[in-house]
């Protein structure tokens, strides 16, 4: 359904677990950057009215999620602050196309597996931690994590032939696999 | 209230109501550059915590605008497009200053501006168009842009003193005032 090509690593949790308020931390910039770049591709493509309507209510989406955030990290006492970001996002950018429709068609695509990655990492914390609110949390913005994957998927299959689509899926989808499974020294929501 | 320097003059609505779709048209780029005017602001200054949840918030709204106006447009038939906006936005960037925070301040006060005309321009169409729908619609909107104005000036005095604040935008209001009354060639949200 989510068009991964790998799980998380077993390890991943427990170090989740260790730091989740740095994990909060983390998730409120995923969540204003997964706002911010659907708002990038309707500036970038006005042209293509078919993106307009989705992308501009899963902006809306996200946007609610980085205030849900917000309120978390308040209520657990943590600073919202600027941290380094896991290298995932920019190593994901790096495989987009230069021409066109390669490039919009990578971008939803990479959009598409960033929230399949999230949608998976929220089920492992909801599942995982002791934290009964904040699993509550993980378990309710999943399924909109897994309704944006779906989303970002059919507009790519608005834009190609599904089958090309799937086809750029799977390459995209067994890059993200590696890449996600790099080391990293900080603990973040989209890191090994 | 909604401290602007000059009343709209009165060409500027038998001009608007006789190219309804273009200022439509207009208008829903309006509310998508609102949109991402606020989100900018997000990532613009992270360290600015009074700034995030005020503007997510404000940013939703816009984009709920966005998708508002898209609809009246698809019921007009009015295909959504690009076209050439107004110098009003280009010109009220350039006031801004250089330096923080005048920097930040003046972007707020310059939204609040925008917010303001808005305003104003929704409740000369409300009160001037015979199309009932279409006067509900602007209805609807004014009090939301005259709320974001009031955030806007809400969030300048949080940054500076409130006197301080409102010096400048009576300056800021001065310039958009002769602004707003330019000539432009097409009819526009905000052009005179």
């Amino acid at each position: 359904m989510l068009h991964l090509a790998s799980e998380t690593a077993s390890g991943w949790l427990p170090n989740a677990a260790a730091h989740l308020n740095e994990v909060l931390l983390d998730h409120a910039h995923c969540e204003k950057k997964a706002a911010g770049a659907a708002v990038k591709l309707l500036f970038s493509y006005p042209h293509h009215r078919f993106l307009q309507e989705p992308l501009a209510e899963l902006a809306r989406e996200e946007l609610e999620h980085f205030q849900q955030v917000l309120g978390v990290l308040d209520e657990r006492g943590v600073r919202y602050e600027t941290i380094k970001p896991s290298p995932y996002g920019m190593a994901l950018h790096g495989l987009v196309r230069r021409d066109e429709p390669g490039r919009l068609l990578d971008l939803l695509l990479i959009s598409a597996l960033i929230e399949a990655r999230s949608c998976e990492r929220f089920q492992i914390l909801a599942d995982g931690i002791a934290d009964a609110a904040l699993a509550d949390l993980y378990r309710s913005l999943l399924a909109c994590e897994a309704r944006h994957h779906g989303v970002y998927f059919d507009l790519a299959a608005c834009l190609v032939d599904r089958e090309d689509s799937e086809a750029r899926l799977d390459e995209l989808a067994r890059a993200e696999a590696e890449i996600i499974a790099r080391p990293c020294e900080w603990v973040r929501m989209h890191a090994g």
